[in-house]
């Protein structure tokens, strides 16, 4: 929608509106029923006058290609695609509505599209911001790595033996004693998931999580069928999972260590006693540790998998958080049988991974180039906690708690009064501001936002806390 | 399963053994009911005495962890696990069996497992050889690579707008006018059947076919609960579409250039007459097109998506069949709101495909690299094509019929008698040669084998389809 009429051009202005219109319509860009942005919003983005959109748009609607519903808008017409070209074009909008994944929350779908645009200052973003990324070191690497032949053909079901090698060596410093048979290469730690849906429960059934969850704004087990059950981890705990199991599948989805989108860590004994709990009453665990790099205090906060000598626990990691999300590189540590499992739907669904991206984290996990940055990243987040941390204590707390980062992104901030709706969400989009509201982790939650201080500059942030706080009053 | 015993250990070798099957159970690589390999096997593979296995699993039958079945073998008892720890493990195999998604046929998961494996001659791959990848050009591309932050951060949901608009020039020397928001990056073109499938269409959707279909090899379709169906393409398709559609959504899958695995090539006028029956019924068709750089003819094989003006064929490439598979990289050319969604669904499944990835394809479409390659490459496999007809032409006329290569990879090479089953997959797996038997891409065919040029040299080709002859007789 970037298109613009062309003033050199021997069309009249709204000549080319309508002949851009009719294009959009014969694509099929613009679906039957679709609405037309406002006259206003035309004209803005065409860079023209309203009377010209008017004009273009009377005219569409006298060929019956648009029609207006009173007070509701301009729209594409029933049988605006018939007149156009006295063809049939493949109804779309059905084939989507009737499909089997379920979509985005229009609200995480506005989020995708507006971190996109430049102007915006994201504040809840989960990602490392531009200037924490090594990119010229990446860059760098490129230039010294060598490339087999048979590297870049089709990958072998698990992925590169390589990577596999140099992953069992650093998973060993995370207590994680593990061979290459028990790894699967993926295409970073959210394909794990979806590979876990598809390839490993039944439909109907339960995934057990803490509330809020990632897994809430995303749906790789919703679309499979599965039921998401959000559980307490206190002392009912046994008998709330013994109870919901019954003879259901079932699986304990958890981020023990630097939770998304709390930021919650769990002490030891929480994760023991999860871990044996589960253990006792045969519940797997799929354990996402995509944050654990970025621990302040790395020392305390053991993986679950570093406990477990029975298979019990889907471990799971990628380098999405801390060298780069572009990469898409993860891993699963699971038993061979259900690693051959997920290779084998692996190959059926995206025949591997990016070898390049596998040779460049190979590179760098075996070279300690990504050690010595996870260190020097760890300052600068720490730096950006602080700094945020300061500017909370400064404006926000008269209206809202947090509890101090102890690593990775986010700070889990609560306000007072249940503010954070959509419209408090959109509202803050009009001030260019984009945030992640607690209520496309819990739909319940309309006390908290995630903010993330890994994203935004220093002056983003000051910016748009500062949005932040006047949206509020 | 490369460990063998240490010679060095203070530990004797059969303790050793028994030790390591133990580790297999308890972490869950072997489950209960596993079947042990042969003693003969194990002594092979554990380069040991048989008397020493013996002893070893004698020893692990009397602590009740495995079991004979006369007759039938080793296998791993039903409480072994109890016994081994007093404690239980997730029964994984239940998982696997009541999930999802579709497991591979047990050939085509041979032929994975077996195509990683140094002395075995591949005589079926769909995979360029590693002699004709340019691997060296790649590995120097990458050092001219200029990497931006933004570039490898998480993705805009329909990936790199630099890979797409080189594609979008790319794609109009293929007849394909297209923009920028109609285009999808992937992790190559099986993906986007992927998403096409969880996407686009409800369960029990019907995906009509040729016969035989690479479709049949892989099960994105069927493991969404698709019904496939195939379908001569002759005067009645119109009537057999007709009434097999009914009041079911459904599509029609087809590879019009150089299909897989037949290697045929439709004419002008087949292309004509799919693309308008398609139309007139609103069948949308989805247009898988890899090979079409490799037609030793390029001129006479337009695109059905060139005909297309109305959103009725979804169009699918990628580079694994010319640069290399293990890019991933891949597009899909659609409507918009077709790509809005299957870009969703991609957001939800795996954020995107390699930046890294993305970013050499840009490079070498761009800067005619890509173009200068592929005309060397045409030139090759053209050699290669001629060399195995020879053989064919001095071997094979008087049991198999064939057609002489158009282009791509492939010979159908149909056997008068119907020799290929599985027995006949196995014998020559035994001899270290690896097919591609008809009936993964048709249960019901006995008498073909995928020939592939691509893959095995010159020699291994000479050697292999000798060894094709000895089996036969
Ligand atoms: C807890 C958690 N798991 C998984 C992911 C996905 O990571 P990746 O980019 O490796 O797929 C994220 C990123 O948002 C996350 O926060
Ligand atoms: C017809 C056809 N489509 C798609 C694919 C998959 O290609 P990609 O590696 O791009 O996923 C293949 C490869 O075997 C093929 O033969």
């Amino acid at each position: 929608m970037d298109w613009k009429p062309d003033r050199q051009s021997h069309l009249t202005i709204h000549v080319q509106i309508i002949e851009w219109m009719k294009t959009r319509i014969e694509r099929g860009d613009w679906t039957v029923g679709t609405k037309l942005p406002t006259q206003r919003k035309l004209a803005a983005q065409f860079e023209v006058n309203r009377s010209t959109i008017n004009l273009a748009l009377d005219e569409l609607k006298a060929d019956g290609l648009l029609e207006s519903k009173v007070g509701s808008g301009t729209f594409v017409a029933n049988n605006s695609w018939n007149i156009l070209l006295n063809k049939s074009q493949p109804n779309w909008q059905q084939h989507i509505e009737a499909s089997i994944h379920k979509p985005n929350y229009h609200t995480i779908q506005l989020i995708n599209e507006f971190e996109q645009k430049d102007h915006i200052i994201r504040l809840g973003t989960g990602e490392l911001s531009p200037e924490l990324l090594p990119t010229k070191k990446i860059e760098r690497s490129l230039k010294s790595l060598s490339l087999e032949s048979r590297a870049i053909g089709y990958s072998e079901p698990q992925g590169s033996k390589k990577l596999r090698s140099v992953l069992c060596e650093y998973l060993k410093k995370r207590g994680i004693d593990t061979a290459q048979e028990n790894i699967l290469i993926v295409s970073g730690a959210l394909q794990a998931l979806q590979l876990i849906a598809i390839g490993l429960l039944e439909e109907g059934a339960i995934i057990f999580q803490d509330n809020p969850s990632y897994l809430n704004s995303i749906h790789p087990f919703q679309s499979a069928g599965m039921r998401m059950i959000p559980v307490q981890r206190d002392g009912n705990l046994p008998d709330t999972l013994r109870i919901a199991k019954r003879k259901k599948q079932s699986l304990f989805y958890c981020v023990p260590t630097l939770q998304n989108p709390t930021g919650c860590n769990w002490t030891i004994g929480e994760r023991q006693t999860l871990y044996h709990t589960c253990k006792q009453l045969q519940i797997p665990i799929i354990e996402d540790d995509v944050y654990h790099e970025l621990l302040f205090e790395p020392s305390s906060s053991p993986a679950l998998k570093s406990f477990d000598q029975s298979g019990q626990v889907l471990y799971v990691g990628s380098v999405s958080k801390t060298l780069s999300p572009g990469l898409r590189i993860g891993w699963v540590v699971a038993p061979q049988s259900v690693i051959q499992r997920l290779a084998d739907i692996k190959m059926q669904t995206d025949y591997g991974s990016s070898a390049v991206s596998q040779e460049i984290v190979a590179q760098w996990l075996s070279s300690g180039l990504y050690e010595s940055h996870i260190l020097q990243l760890r300052e600068q987040l720490k730096l950006r906690a602080t700094f945020v941390e300061n500017i909370l204590e400064e404006q926000f707390k008269h209206i809202a708690t947090w509890k101090k980062s102890e690593g990775g992104f986010y700070i889990w901030l609560r306000f007072k009064e249940p503010i954070v709706n959509k419209a408090f969400f959109l509202n803050l989009l009009k001030k260019n501001v984009l945030i992640n509201p607690g209520y496309i982790y819990d739909t319940s939650d309309l006390h908290h936002i995630r903010l993330s201080y890994a994203y935004a500059s220093l002056e983003e942030l000051t910016v748009g806390l500062n949005s932040l706080i006047e949206v509020i009053s």
